[in-house]
């Protein structure tokens, strides 16, 4: 079997005004779809982050690419993964997913590798989870993801979708918004994205859906790193109640170093509330220096940047031998990604918590997977029978995706610039905020 | 596809009288070899450790096994290996590779994935190390593995082998069995098995081989622990020019405390001879303290008891991302072992060693592979571009092997009775020694 073509589509999707610390998301997030075919004519595919860069980056391999047996493919390109090891580490505190130029070749390893297992996996009639070790559960479970939002669900103009959220930037409103999720597809799990509101805001946000929710339903507070370590300490031991039933503390502070005293300083109190990471620690090569200052008790992995399905394997049994949970992280993202998550979750047994995702935010119109979107019921995404990833491709929608991408006037994510536009046109990050 | 049938050959096959501070090989190594048969009539082969205690090990598994599903039987088990981790250290310092009861389920669990990959690779006409990532090399360099011996091959009666390499017990007698093995194999770095005759011999030993063979080949000295903490700085000080160039001190004495201060005198000294070990570091529990002692630079892997391929390849990126290097142990085996330590290894990134091989040891006459012994040239083992291993069982020899191990006494390894009984009649294992 060779690989003889490598198409690439790039997208835009309609992605709600959602804030974070990096500011507010813009009307669409840009994907990459990539598909490799083989001489039988099966298709593997993929799906990771967009714009100009990540399109460079594949059309640089496309020599090594077509012509390639897509079971040996993955050895062959391993130096793109196994540089990242004992090196300079990548830290994404200062830039958002997607848009570090340090982890692109491990981006593009993992999109390469996704999509050579799917063909593999549609060439053998074997679900990919079955092919890297074997699946230790058939239902993965996702958490839900609230945000702080402005009105309206993505897109512009003729192509803005219905907002079935609305604006949400209180603790009242952020509760109903989590409500609807929950309603919706059954999460009973909670990831918060913060560090957008007053710190006393959110904890009071984090209060209200704990009373709300009740104290079986783990909840977790993300500030993407715009607290102090004073500020840390302080929502932390406001919090200790909230996030103690299964629920993590999320880069509160920028560097491990102060992560860190974070997690003294609340250890020192009696708190015991862990420390999660997917911006302090997002690469192999982090990894030591967390350990020893023992700075992160869960650290969130996503193979599209962690370097695909098998780094991610052997990340959990990393993070397994020096009791450290394991998570996943996620990006605004189609159907494709989420099977991609869901497979490598299923195959890999030290998976200590739901794992993130954007999914709900993103709209069954820009769905690019044949039959509509992926299912979420109770919280769960469920392994197919099906081989490969268990989607195929509608090229009808792919097209649409493509026009809006050709439309949309950006080619890579800032929404610092987003949040100049349209909120405060003196906005700038600022680490610590708070 | 699913297994029908799990058939297990215990056999017996000739084992030279090899010293170590463990005692003296008997006549026969105890291995079990053991086939999954498809419904397809496709048969997955493994070998691992013999005896009685593996074999009801298999037993205990048939009702999981039969029916299953080769692609997902390893994930079902998954727990097997999954349980090792941030428990109790397994340490075999004290007892013989194959012999520690606390690792069973891990050595188990490793034969089944081995025949499971077999099994699919040569259902699927693919390699096993294309399988598991695909390979980054295609010839796995081995070490050589001289022993200090006595006269003869192993065996007994009308079974016993003949002798190509003769008795050693003196540096110049090991000097010569070395040339041997270059010659015949062209091994290119060698693994110098100590801990058997006083410390001062055995460093004339090492400072005879590296005049011998000059400094451009590593060389490697394992004790296996019987040395004291004073000893083992003593000879390392003593080796510091022939261990330098790419070797190694294995294992020189017991426990990672004293390990971890070995290295510290060692350091201070401005001796950068690194410590490998594959007996005070056995599992993944063992790391976390292993690392922050700095007590082993190089850990031996072995997929027949850390658990198999893939968790070979977990703890290749674990040792890669502490800095730490990767080598591979070896027990007295067969050609079925010997290719899954290939695969294995050529589907390893981070393998910066040569790995250790008993092969030359065993006689071609007691060689289960189908077309006799696997070739070592240049030191190295091919991957072929056969399915699975590449190799496939030779049923007579399989039988004779049987036949050997019905014959044969004991049911389990023994070195010291046999020191006992060949050598000493009041020998004990004694650590530290010298």
């Amino acid at each position: 079997m060779r690989i003889v073509d490598l198409r690439i589509h790039p997208i835009a999707i309609a992605d709600p005004p959602l804030r974070s610390s990096y500011g507010l998301h813009a009307p669409y997030a840009l994907r990459t779809v990539a598909e490799l075919v083989s001489d039988d004519g099966i298709i593997g595919i993929t799906e990771t982050y967009g714009g100009e860069a990540q399109i460079a980056q594949f059309e640089m391999l496309r020599r090594q690419i077509i012509g390639a047996d897509p079971y040996r493919l993955t050895g062959f390109l391993s130096p793109m993964v196994e540089g990242q090891g004992g090196g300079a580490a990548r830290s994404q505190t200062y830039l958002v997913p997607g848009e570090n130029p340090l982890d692109a070749t491990t981006r593009t390893y993992a999109a390469i590798e996704v999509a050579c297992l799917d063909l593999i996996g549609k060439t053998v009639g074997r679900p990919v989870c079955d092919l890297i070790g074997g699946r230790v559960r058939d239902e993965v479970p996702f958490s839900a993801y609230p945000f702080y939002k402005h009105a309206g669900g993505g897109g512009e103009g003729a192509d803005a979708r219905e907002d079935e959220y609305g604006e949400a930037l209180t603790p009242q409103a952020l509760v109903g918004q989590v409500q609807q999720m929950v309603k919706r597809y059954g999460f009973s799990s909670i990831k918060f994205k913060a560090g957008v509101l007053e710190p006393d805001v959110e904890i009071e946000t984090v209060k209200q859906l704990y009373h709300t929710l009740g104290p079986t339903v783990p909840l977790r507070i993300d500030p993407n790193s715009a607290w102090t370590v004073e500020t840390s300490v302080r929502v932390g031991r406001a919090l200790a109640l909230e996030l103690g039933g299964g629920g993590y503390l999320e880069d509160p502070t920028a560097g491990l170093e102060n992560m860190g005293e974070v997690r003294r300083r609340l250890l020192g109190g009696g708190i015991g509330t862990p420390l999660a990471s997917n911006v302090a620690v997002t690469s192999f090569a982090d990894i030591p220096r967390a350990v020893r200052l023992e700075a992160v008790q869960i650290i969130l992995c996503d193979h599209h940047y962690w370097g695909g399905m098998r780094q991610v394997q052997h990340l959990a049994c990393l993070a397994k031998t020096f009791g450290i949970g394991l998570s996943m992280h996620s990006n605004s993202h189609l159907g494709v990604s989420l099977m991609g998550m869901a497979h490598v979750a299923a195959a890999t047994p030290h998976l200590t918590y739901a794992c993130d995702t954007h999914y709900p935010w993103q709209s069954e119109k820009d769905e690019v997977v044949l039959g509509g979107r992926v299912p979420i019921v109770k919280g769960c995404v469920h392994i197919p029978e099906k081989p490969g990833l268990g989607v195929e491709l509608d090229y009808d929608q792919l097209a649409r995706g493509r026009e809006r991408y050709e439309k949309c006037p950006y080619r890579k994510r800032d929404d610092e610039a987003e949040m100049r536009k349209h909120v405060d046109p003196n906005w700038t990050r600022k680490l610590p905020r708070w």
